[in-house]
């Protein structure tokens, strides 16, 4: 059971209005690597959970990611306290309200459908989706996914920090980076505290095709590193060994029953194309007199 | 630049039609751990990329999985080819096709809308949406995001596994799932080949709160474990303290301008509750004689 | 800031494992009158709410929303438990297996991408989107939002109830259910505690256009009620009254610069259309000798 | 069946072009809370409804808000004519026209992708989704729905009306607001048409939890108001009363057989946690030298 | 301005109840393909039509397709009929409705949260999204659009057909596919009334590129016809050629200043790939033993 | 199987970086008619064509999307690569880097989530969803969605030529605009070389309503055209003629069985509107002393 302090976990202290910042910063409320999603990752994978130690880590970071949207969306509010009040009381002629809403970005729904409340749109005005949610129920594939989502979410705090001066600001933001560098850490730990995690899952790969490294891009700029090469790599250039890399003949088959045969071939009949003559096409039709050449351009230049 | 030659990578040999294993399928075609997720975000990935090994190894890999989205969706395509051509070419009586088209989950769509094609849907018919992809151009965050996504996939392809006894198609997806595990290891070599990969990206953390663990849930069930206990952790149990982390008292506080203050009284003064009344609410009105209480429900028991 | 605590505010017992009855009860977790979607449409009011009274409420109901969204989480994860260990220990034959993730609903999605545990999807895999909050940052608006989310919540959880068997889920959502009835008291009360509360907002409507009802649907079925007669109505059956409901000539218009008249001359002598022909057409190719005219229909019948 | 006149229910008289306006304008086209949302709120509702009075009411009001439809899309159309123009004619200079499209929030795509005309998306660019539609099938969720609805479109167009000085489209929008005061009285008066329309639906709350109110979020800001004090409420305010607020203990179980216990018993075996020992990780690794310590951060002051 | 009559524009006579049909219809009620579609495609391009036949000529399909809408709607209102009420009174016993709710793909986001009411869904439960419409605000691309909308619509109209066998709908579907047929022969004719229609809008192709036939996919399987072959084409055989199609190297370049210079250098020496060492990566952690070799998989056959 | 060469197929020269350009030209990267779009349109087509001629073209022109995806891709990064590198290194301050960012439309987005790499979203960030994708399999109407979906393409790199004065990349740009070309002459050719493609599919319209015009849109602003008029229309402007055009009475009926009935009667009665009392509602109550009636509006003028 959840319980909630009307104080925050971290002091938020706005200098000024500034709704572009505001519009920024809901990259981390309602965005794809915002506080919501990190949230709500945790606290399904705790729900479905069966080690005791796991659940109760999940629950911990769930419940404190909760507490940083909270900290986030309550900068938001105060960084659009003022617009809000002057939308809603039209104390300023239509011009001046005008301007203010329309002067950046996405701001135009954040004042009009929003009326300058912290939605849970990300800083495009995209609703967030649980589609961000990569929960899987398999601890070896959950951990990396928590593992990658704490080091994307750090990296856009990072560009927060980066493009923000407001001292108050500033400081909470550097306060909701470091925790999820924090979180990380306690992710790889209970990722490591798996033994054999990796392959994830149960089945292991099939011996002959787990230390293949398939070259498919070639031509300039073609290189090696520990990834394609060395004792754990067997490296493919010759592409025309994998097609197919199995001893079949490289296509697609499948046993039809009479009945399904005699209807794709009806299929095939009625659809056939007739590959021997050039047939005259609406592009002919609407190209005029010039039909199958497409005229010089010289407007481009 | 692509180029394609019409041998698959892998052969597929598919034994009988299927329409409900191919719906199954389609979790990793037009899926959110699917060939066509994987594919884009290494794309993605390898054009932003400065390091020229790690470009290219995106380029390879994301092309590698543009080819086994080619196999998946021609299993499909097998998988499909009866019903759709009896589909199409109605040579069975109504209620017949209504029963195959109606006999499980999301077929319906499936056959009526794709016509038996593989189309870019999950299992369950939602289409396939680029906020799957968690390229965030930093590749520190990226791999990472790599590495768990080739977990996911594997663990996916695993289920299918489980779940299939048409031999070819099990070989198929067998050699799927060890491409992803080759892949991870990939990522897995170019991660570590950066030095100081932790924390990601350039700003450290702050190292106050950087090696706190905070026990937001608690009760029955609290645990211990190296991810919050040892000497890498700080680990907090009385949560006031964290109310707020700082020296602040918690609250969120803006600094509004004159007009901005003006406006803000007025919308409060406008919407004030008065919390002195018990006032006569539709709920009210609308419950009848025994307004504001509910009856006794005898129905549930 | 948020709190923990490990026990659930309702016991949750469940009888026996039943995927398809989770895949419903996902109605309410994931799905658009869910709990999450209660959580938080009343979370992001909290945040933007200045009145402390509401504020306080708001964040009341919104925390136990959270503790609700456990509860029907939980649940799922009883319903599943069975399935997810069966599916990833695969110590079933693969028939087997398949015959489980196959034979109901979307259940193939619950399966094979969650591994069955609670995923915030709706009953049909469809991921949850903040498009399903309404909060608009004005209380006037925002509780009738409430107060009709309550309703729409209540209307759920009974057709949930209506097909449940299982004594202990029963049981739960019964108390699901009731909450919401209270939750919607509680916003009746707080909507009413707002004096002028109608029309919603701060400006008031037009008269003349207040109390007009138009009749635009007509012919037999015509009624009337007190939404349409009476004293507070006036009604315009004659449609011509309204086209246009002003002294205008019911057209569009803007006043163009020559710069711009000029381009959209050109513009509409680019796409002009010869309405004097009758040309021939892609689909007069394409329809064979008998162009212009469809066949007979004779397989219909 | 629908039918159409050529004439818009208001007149529409734009004073000159603007795309920035018509931008915003989108918000009651394809927005959450426009007109093609009320539209077909009321037209589903209306499919299903089975009392004849209601059913003609919704047919009414869903007609008329696609005429406000129209006029809104009109609005629109007039505002983007001359930018449509240059932008296809091409017949100012490169620089120019980037200028155009690129000078405000989401002209882009406006410009690019739609060409000026109206388009099904919200200011934003967001595309319309039926995500926004709530109807239910149950008369006493639905009204309260469209009463909500109606509020809160009143609302957005109130805060158009405060932005827009062109006194045409000023006209015309509060034209359309006050159809919605209009719109939201019928419903008003057709839910208290419906006897016991409280609570919604057919079966009663849980007596023993439909007069609780639980006072999850405690601390400084605490406060009362008739919504969760005075005659028709019981307030919890030890928490622990609520954990779990039936007699059991609040936890989660269910009874498996005995197969699926030897499943989970292996899958937990699997992925057991080892808590005793502090395993060097990837994060370790990767962080150099001073492993599991985090640098001092300096960069942010 | 939109008007109604409450008569329909086909006579819908259903024989008896059938939900899981019902389903199914929804793909033409609120799927990609359906009756909202096409009338919101046309309705959006109407109001931004410049030339006066055109802009006549799609409102009027608009609103018949809104006509149809109302006819879908309606059958699936009656296939539904018996469920919603069952459903809502609850005349039944729970294990009956539960299986009435439960026995086919998606009817349970259907019945539960629709309550059996037609919902602008396709037959997966996917909510409808504005992301069907393709009007782009140029004729010579809409028209073409729009024929190839009414062909896709035919299409599933024609396969709806194949599996209903209740004569009374089969009948209605027969209509309503036969009114595309109609509907496409009006928009060839009026895509065929502007001269030059191809290629659509201003700019001519630079012809160079124009007729040029690029054989990216080789191998067995390699076919002529009149799309590669001929008078009108060029064709490129030896993708060298087109790497790069012009005369340069076939990187991408740009010119940096100085200050971005310097941060890009930063940015490579800080993500810089160590190529030339083998790194122990986590993977090698967490694969035991083993490291870096993955095992033999035997449980695959 | 697919492979890559990292020679691009048309060289992108980009004279400096524009970050405002870059987010334009993302609409042909991850918007609704890019290339993205486009490949997987015409992938999705050959994985499940029959007809080897129309498979072969179908993989050719997805393969060469794909390398357009490449081309657009990498202009984006090169119009990027100063944003991305002053962004992640944090080299000017922090003003600075907030003007950068916050300069123009979803710059924000762009910068701070995607951290100036391409992404798969179009201008206004809304990320790309296979639902743009309209593969039927049923060729007579996927050629004519492909040749749609080309002329839409064509339109918008007209008017991303049109905006740009960069010359290599208006250059590139009429390169991939031209390739549109040519590939809807390649489908037009496809389309007329099946023989009978209209109506599209197999089964033929019902006569007496393929040739009907209903003029549903009247009032001034009627117009006559091919598409309307001449030897191959019967045109109807009398509506009551089509309410409903069949034989019956146009209303929508279903035969219920018993239990269906006793249901239903039970339904209407619970929900039955008193029509004949004028109830006091929540807006009554809401509108305060001078209830039913709203203000005069003088605000407005």
């Amino acid at each position: 059971m959840f319980m909630h302090n009307k104080r925050l976990q971290y002091t938020v202290r706005v200098s000024e209005p500034n709704p572009r910042l505001a519009c920024m910063l809901l990259e981390q409320f309602g965005g794809a690597d915002g506080e919501l999603a990190a949230a709500m990752r945790y606290f399904t994978q705790a729900l479905g959970e069966e080690d005791p130690g796991r659940k109760d880590m999940l629950l911990d970071i769930a419940t404190e990611e909760l507490s940083h949207l909270e900290v986030i969306g309550s900068i938001v509010a105060m960084l659009n306290k003022g617009l809000k009040a002057q939308l809603s009381e039209a104390q300023q002629d239509e011009a001046e309200l005008f301007a203010m809403v329309g002067q950046f970005g996405t701001s135009a729904k954040e004042s009009l459908l929003f009326g300058g409340g912290p939605a849970l749109v990300d800083s495009a005005g995209v609703p967030w989706t649980a589609a961000y949610i990569d929960t899987r129920s398999e601890p070896t594939a959950d951990l990396r996914s928590n593992i990658a989502a704490e080091a994307r979410a750090k990296i856009v705090y990072e560009r927060l920090i980066n493009i923000t001066d407001d001292p108050g600001i500033k400081e909470a933001l550097g306060f909701l980076m470091t925790r999820e560098v924090a979180h990380q850490k306690s992710f790889e730990k209970a990722l490591y505290s798996i033994e054999n995690n990796f392959p994830p899952g149960k089945l292991p790969g099939i011996e002959q095709f787990a230390n293949v490294y398939v070259n498919t891009s070639q031509g300039e700029g073609d290189e090696t590193g520990p990834w394609n090469s060395g004792e754990q790599w067997e490296r493919i250039d010759d592409l025309e060994q994998t097609m197919p890399i199995d001893d079949g003949d490289g296509t697609a088959t499948v046993v039809l029953g009479k009945e399904d045969k005699a209807a794709l071939t009806q299929l095939m009949l009625r659809g056939e194309s007739a590959t021997d003559k050039d047939p005259t096409t609406g592009a002919d039709l609407g190209a005029g007199p010039g039909a199958g050449k497409t005229k010089q351009i010289e407007e481009i230049d």
